[in-house]
């Protein structure tokens, strides 16, 4: 996500200067030899000196240790953003670590994952057309939010504000909880004795039901924690769904079935991405 | 399925005149419109007369009946052949309605659904790089075993063998239960107040994982149900593994949580269509 940002950035003529900073110095390096970044810094901090815009690509319970890492250099001047797929938790971490000066950090969620990570990925078309949602608070620094979104715009986003409490429950409903049902549906075939025929077998439905399945254990083990009261209300709804079918293959109902399956069909059927 | 065959054969140079039928005939005056059949027929009967090659394609309940239909004029020297995802109840619906004739049928499975149905969807490159499983019986007749293959071939499909049985209980895991789940998840939105803004803000992970929701609802009625004892095993299964990680979720235990993420995207994460 860092990488694809600065890549973006800098096709748009809108920096001088990408330096980066990533826990693992292979991956600062990398991200060097590679051209997505200009220069690599030996710290957080040190990334941040200088710079009057920050990206923060980590996962969200990253998100407090980070900002706490630069938060020394960090004024109301400079533009803090992240990319997080929760919100509430990465607000109330800024609050804590920023305080006075949580005006700066701007929290935003670019709708546009892959299920590849890592700056050998960073395309700088990756937000081209995607919805980039902004949950700025009351104490958001108004200069600062047109600023994001003009470097969302920039690089090709649809720039979309909502709270970060609707943001959670909206996203609990469309992407937390397929990614756990994802995983849990890649479980409950890992613990089969014919797993591996079965996987040979698989075809395109497969591919894509479960191509979320492959995320990162890591970023997906925070934004689940992280919104789990939202994730588990709709994974309730969904087990109540389930059941019902369960009762209607049970029962041999082939008209009740026929008709649940014409609702989600009927629901799916017509959507488009960004509602086009 | 039955539309992009025809159209397939025929680039491939291995016809001279498709006969259509449907049992709309709207249907199947489009296809004739589109070039898709030679010739509609006003009955299947009529439709098979004559043939030497036989495509049913139908939602699996309706095997039996066709068969019914078009039994008079099929004999051992006719190939009749089915693109249903389920087999086991299609080769007892076959055994039932052919019967000395059963060496006719050749019990096929094309790996490569849409879930846009329909005439106007066929294409030609459809069945190039998929698997086609066919699923003989001891009295199916080699001879036409071997047209079949050659039929499929010809249209780009790789052909493999196995049983009936292995057939369901393999597709049980690998797709029926993935739609199963999909048709799950869309009607749980369903049911919520905020389900249109929430599909809204749905991203590419959604587009994806949903997309086989989509699909026609009375030939995953048929699949379902013919196949229910395997899905509803497989669903048993899912939900053991959805259960803990619900657990892991309630308990706030992070190490399990990444662990259990970490499975499933090993899992995921290396499998390629076709195991390449």
């Amino acid at each position: 996500m860092g990488g694809s940002f600065a890549l973006a950035l800098r096709r748009a003529g809108l920096v001088r200067q990408v330096v980066g900073y990533s826990k693992s110095p292979t991956t600062t390096e990398r991200a060097r030899q590679l051209g997505v970044i200009d220069q690599a810094a030996p710290s957080a901090l040190q990334a941040v000196s200088g710079s009057d815009l920050i990206l923060l690509a980590v996962p969200v319970a990253a998100t407090e240790p980070t900002l706490k890492a630069i938060r020394q250099l960090v004024t109301r001047d400079t533009l803090v953003m992240d990319v997080g797929s929760t919100k509430r938790d990465v607000v109330e971490a800024a609050r804590r670590v920023l305080k006075d000066d949580v005006g700066a950090f701007v929290p935003c969620h670019p709708i546009a994952g892959k299920e590849t990570a890592g700056v050998e990925h960073a395309d700088p078309d990756l937000y081209r057309g995607r919805t980039v949602i902004l949950t700025p608070i009351e104490r958001t620094l108004v200069a600062h939010l047109k600023r994001a979104q003009q470097a969302w715009e920039a690089v090709g986003g649809v720039v979309q504000q909502m709270s970060p409490e609707a943001h959670d429950a909206a996203f609990a409903a469309v992407s937390h909880l397929p990614h756990l049902l994802a995983f849990a549906y890649m479980q409950g075939l890992a613990s089969q004795a014919k797993c591996d025929d079965f996987l040979a077998l698989a075809g395109p439905g497969f591919r894509d039901f479960s191509r979320i399945a492959a995320s990162d254990p890591q970023v997906w083990r925070d934004i689940l924690l992280a919104n789990r009261d939202q994730v588990r209300a709709q994974a309730a709804q969904f087990r109540q769904a389930l059941a019902a079918l369960d009762e209607l293959l049970q029962a041999g109902d082939a008209d009740g079935l026929e008709a649940a399956i014409r609702q989600a069909s009927d629901l799916r059927a017509p959507w488009r991405l960004g509602g086009a």
